[in-house]
């Protein structure tokens, strides 16, 4: 694999120099702040939700991000529109399963988005992840999954069987495409703390799967530089309010070559 | 009564311990922050607002919270799905009537869901508590009330009537039950300049009555906590950016003996 | 012309004083931030886009913002109804036609908008604000632009045709009428680095609206107050995060006298 610290590097510059900008159809809650995050990393930010505008706005779009935090059955019928178009462009979307598994309306969409679109990468944490397996996957549920070893292994079975890069995160990610598996140790405690961190990730990777043709550099790359941030922003903030802010501000002074000599990126597999 | 300085502590702590998963169906203007205010004080927050989502979520949660800040008839009918699902398993219910008494929607909103659902407290100012009233009430219209004392008399006997618990907040916060009365006299100045703080003690007063069974008390206990956290943050901000940041970190870094120490509640009457 | 430095103070003082509410019905991105804005400067926000409640509010309004930024038909439906209603009772009407000529969607229901409602100002950068003309327009398109004088011919133009005022803003703003025409050069490059920093300004103009009966007036003496905020701003923090809320605190902070002696007003034309 072609060093991944020095791609973490290429890939924030690549997004500096060309700004891509970044259709999201995502959840209230994180709008402003994973717009504030793209802006400061230097990207270009677009939220639009009409159904009989989401086709115009992807054609534009260098990465659709699609979040059903807040869904409901128009918000879906827009995701699988806009999903479809940039399918048919071959604009890479990421999708990020908000509270899948836990509502049988959420588990069912993040499926019917799957099913309609090519996803290059999925992110959530090991619950949403592994409720996306379908009835007859080889995988175990989340139930059964007593290890973080093991749902290593559930993943790269299920990216395999979804043809999909997948991202777990949490303490450590975990970013596997079924033959490939990395791990990203960056981050900070305090992004537990703050709503919508995991939302930003997916965004950061968003911006990154613009200028990365490999999705799972991209989003390796792009969840180390998220964790940097995090790590920045802890060195100047000791609670929530004050870290989310430091984390915007790290985004924006983070050099590539502070993200190169700060990545934690290690292959495995 | 119980020593709600002593309460406080011990709710506090509770919430901590138990991180009580809070469902909010709420506008759109303060959700991020609500949000954020419930991750520094140790709750777990949820958004979802689709009606066939609605029950299935509120399954999960400690208190059930309704704010109609930006309601329109589809959310409206979401929450009283929720707030029928929650009355029915006996999860606790926080409603906050923004903008009740300014335009017929609210107060017929406002009304359609206190009808409907069994609300535990509800919190607003005093025009949009006293709206609330019914025509064959024995209290007086906010129009007709002159007085800080007056405005106590006529929801003591609204939250007899309603079979509620009501907190007016302002300078200081009255909070009563219809038999007993308390006021909390915690609180900033600044508080007045930062959209979305009257929203904010609601989802705290929410987080609360997760762990403490009387609603009187939970509530008192909830708003000397935040009105704290806005006296803490009046102490590093002066001007209201930095004070809404100051809040989130108080909310995070007040302990439970802090709060015991600094609550300023009073019973009366 | 008067002097607008003045009028700038006299508009400041004059929100402050009064505190008119200001009706937004705007996009899900900024609306936090934008209530934030307007409750430092001393105005009254709400939010309210419900088809059955916008003409009970905007009654009440000292001006109406309509903001296209996330645009639905059901929206865009809501805000002709609000505008309609605040045209027959003259409140005054400020529009930010949000991707106006990137999408049909955005550039038609832009335009329906000022055909149906008495618009007072438009706010927009120079794409924005271009793609309004009609097919019989004098003026060319965006794409046919290749200077700032063209653009500001275009614009003068334009205003003339749409019998409003159009404020282009960037890194010096213009706004005029049809036959003034001024020139306000505040503002710090951060502001491109926070979202809905153009949203922000349209409500600060809306507020200034509220007080200032000459829509020219109010637009560029509120541009040179958000844009001293900015400076204000760019003087505390180095980074999009703690600038955003340093622009807060500013808009709190300056004082009417601050803002005469910092305009960079320059009529011309």
């Amino acid at each position: 694999m072609k060093n991944l610290n020095e791609q973490a590097a290429y890939n924030l510059t690549a997004v500096r120099e060309k700004k891509p900008l970044i259709h999201n159809i995502t959840n209230f809650v994180v709008m402003n702040y994973t717009a504030n995050a793209l802006l400061a990393m230097g990207a270009s930010p677009v939220m639009a939700h009409a159904q009989n505008e989401v086709e115009d706005m992807v054609s534009f779009a260098g990465t659709l991000v699609l979040n059903i935090g807040t869904l409901t059955d128009d918000w879906i019928a827009a995701m699988i529109k806009a999903g479809q178009k940039a399918t048919a462009q071959q604009t890479p979307i990421i999708l990020d399963p908000v509270g899948s598994g836990a509502t049988a309306l959420r588990t069912n969409s993040a499926k019917k988005i799957i099913d309609a679109a090519k996803i290059s990468v999925i992110r959530g944490n090991a619950s949403e992840i592994l409720s996306l397996r379908h009835e007859n996957s080889k995988t175990k549920g989340v139930d059964s999954i007593h290890s973080v070893e093991e749902a290593a292994d559930a993943a790269t079975v299920l990216a395999e069987e979804l043809s999909t890069t997948l991202a777990i995160t949490g303490a450590v990610d975990l970013v596997t495409d079924g033959s490939r598996v990395v791990r990203v140790a960056n981050g900070h405690p305090l992004m537990g703390y703050v709503t919508g961190t995991g939302c930003t990730a997916t965004v950061v990777i968003g911006a990154f799967l613009a200028v990365d043709d490999d999705p799972l550099s991209a989003t390796a790359t792009a969840l180390a530089y998220f964790g940097l941030a995090g790590e920045v922003a802890g060195r100047h903030a000791d609670a929530p309010g004050n870290f989310m802010i430091q984390m915007i501000d790290a985004l924006y002074m983070i050099t590539p070559q502070d993200l190169q000599n700060g990545s934690k990126i290690e292959a495995a597999g």
